[in-house]
């Protein structure tokens, strides 16, 4: 697992605030790695209202079929999550595994089980050793710090070569409001939902409904825009802990004034760790941005969109710096939706390259092929039907991902 | 386009006998590549019928269109195909340039426009230089051979490594009739369709509707189950020629108790030819049969097969030889029908993995690493929900596959 950080990675990481009502802690638990952190647990105070989004995988793991059912309660207290075993297809063990960490998690941290969301990331299939987390966890508790949140992310990474963490603030009645966001990702990363894990905590005071609404409808906006091997995981989990801390009076309706800057912030952060994911993508050496406007509707737009950016030869063209078009052209016609090949209308970089169905006359492709030598990509698409329109987050296809997904277990 | 013959690759070509009422040619006619044949022609005698299934892609090609308006006549007295252009996306020069060929070639060999079928592949959005197609028919009528069926099969490949040939003989009211039929096709290939060019002929006398039922059929279980990459041809096109010669009386509908020995004999023929395209997938070292068993039908038992077939995070598993099986676990979940996943059983190589929805107890890896380092792979999924199954080929995905597809233009 020790590869080379991305060419794709920030240059810097933010450094995250407090958030009021939130402390973390990571440990190495030696659950599959060894000389690192692989145990992350954030432990929110009393009140704390959850929403969250998880995979619709129809194999999904059991700490997701837990948290599935500890949403329904919209109370957050603690969350657990280890990487390097994902405790996915490990039978009735499996889930009892779930269930004792959230037993010991409450007894630790003095609430109830079904306040605990527990996550893990990893390899499928090999039964979990959870009385390293078990055990880990009286230890965890005096080791919890207010501002530790990078090592925090980094405790749950597993393929990722850099950690991704984001923030936002924000007013609220005129009591400062943070948002603060990390997650984990680089393969069988694809909708629904995106990333394989992802945790965002703010001291708004937010009713369990609203927190609900709130985080899915981000997640649509973002991780569920993004791709990168179009394999989605059987862990995918988005959790959003909101303490109430900052002191604004709660927001308990959707139709309150105040959702709209929480909503444009929050949406603002879960894109920004969207992009990261995608930057982060296995192998990957282009951030690749698609835009496709013109279709029937916004989802066609986007299963368009998704065409275009799980086709493995959309994907190795761009990774070879050759702006072959046809190949998006392909991929808009298996797509299934709507298009008018005598109207599609199709920009790379920003240079238009066909339209009304064939190339522009006296098309130049040297600024394209300039563009195409960068580390961002921007592909747009016209299908020419409609309004739809969405944008969708990507990488190229690479030998690294070849590399790295054939030798994972080993 | 100099690659190494895929190592899954047939030891031997099989020769294709004569079929009465058939002959075929090729010619270097120049259109893309130098010192090669790129252009196949079939001239059929009066009375052949035709039926044929064509790409579902919304962003066909001209000459898709053009053989999907002919079928309706029902009659097929000529096959153009040349390699190295699609005439995809040529707006409407690519149209007018396949009417010219349809009337180049009628004139040549005696027939009506509506007769001949074009098929291009290559390169998408490069204007096709229809003359070099026109200027050879005369000298093509020169040329044809009942028995050239071996080089009429070169001239169409384009990033294949071996020429795909299949051959099958029947009797039909004690008359001999043979079946004979060639493909190509190694990169940009799922369903629907499955390859790009498939053309099969017979001396069988089978009128247009039963011809057309039975490829339709038989494309359904053969080219339909076959991917190599997920990305959807804009040519795809597979026809059947009958050109009843064989001497039987002709069978007029698919009640006819004929139907039966032909329809068997041209499946397993449309199987060896889709077998031979996976065989050939751009970068393929394993060559890797899927059977899914217990899904609520077919058709998602197929769905769930493809998906499997279909994750790069399996094809690459299998590339580096390693039976992560979990990944197969992923892809059965991400297929969106139905499964349950405490009974999910999964065999690599013929031994079971996984039963009720884990590991199976003291499960011994050795015989399934072996499995692995061979070049066939097979692959049991019982999803335990009902009786609907599956067949699906495909191969790995390799360097090999990036290479050839990060400089297809160059």
């Amino acid at each position: 697992m020790a590869t080379k950080v991305s060419p794709l990675a920030p240059a810097t990481v933010p450094t995250l605030p407090p958030i009021a009502g939130v402390r973390l802690a990571h440990y190495a638990a030696g659950i599959r790695y060894k000389g690192r952190s692989d145990l992350m647990v954030a432990v929110m105070e009393p009140g704390t209202t959850v929403g969250g989004v998880l995979t619709r995988s129809l194999t999904a793991s059991a700490p997701v079929e837990s948290c599935r059912a500890h949403l329904k309660g919209g109370s957050g207290r603690v969350a657990v999550v280890n990487a390097g075993n994902a405790n996915t297809f490990t039978g009735k063990q499996g889930v009892a595994d779930v269930g004792a960490t959230c037993a010991a998690a409450a007894k630790t941290f003095g609430c109830k089980p079904e306040e605990v969301f527990v996550s893990s990331t990893g390899t499928i299939g090999v039964p979990l050793p959870v009385e390293k987390i078990t055990d880990a966890l009286p230890l965890i508790a005096e080791k919890l710090s207010a501002t530790d949140w990078l090592a925090a992310a980094q405790a749950t990474m597993t393929t990722d070569t850099f950690p991704k963490l984001a923030t936002r603030s924000l007013s609220i009645d005129g009591k400062a409001v943070t948002i603060n966001g990390f997650c984990k990702g680089s393969g069988m990363i694809a909708p629904d939902m995106g990333t394989m894990l992802a945790y965002v905590f703010t001291d708004a005071a937010l009713a369990p409904g609203v927190a609900q609404h709130l985080i899915s409808a981000g997640a649509d906006l973002s991780f569920n825009c993004m791709t990168v091997d179009s394999d989605t995981s059987t862990s995918d989990t988005l959790l959003l802990f909101a303490t109430g801390k900052a002191g604004h009076t709660p927001i308990e309706s959707l139709s309150d004034r105040r959702v709209g800057a929480f909503k444009s912030a929050l949406d603002s952060l879960l894109i920004e760790l969207a992009k990261l994911v995608a930057r982060d993508g296995e192998g990957a050496t282009k951030f690749i941005e698609i835009r496709v406007a013109g279709a029937e509707h916004d989802k066609a737009a986007r299963r368009i969109a998704l065409s275009i950016a799980n086709s493995p030869l959309v994907k190795t063209a761009i990774a070879g710096e050759d702006a072959n078009w046809g190949r998006i052209v392909m991929a808009v016609g298996k797509a299934g939706e709507r298009a008018d090949r005598d109207k599609l209308t199709i920009a790379v970089g920003g240079v238009t390259i066909t339209r009304d169905g064939a190339p522009v006359p006296n098309y130049d492709e040297t600024p394209v092929v300039t563009h195409m030598k960068g580390q961002e990509i921007g592909i747009d698409v016209d299908v020419g039907i409609g309004n739809g329109a969405a944008v969708v987050w990507t990488c190229d296809l690479t030998h690294g991902y070849i590399d790295i997904n054939g030798s994972y277990r080993t």
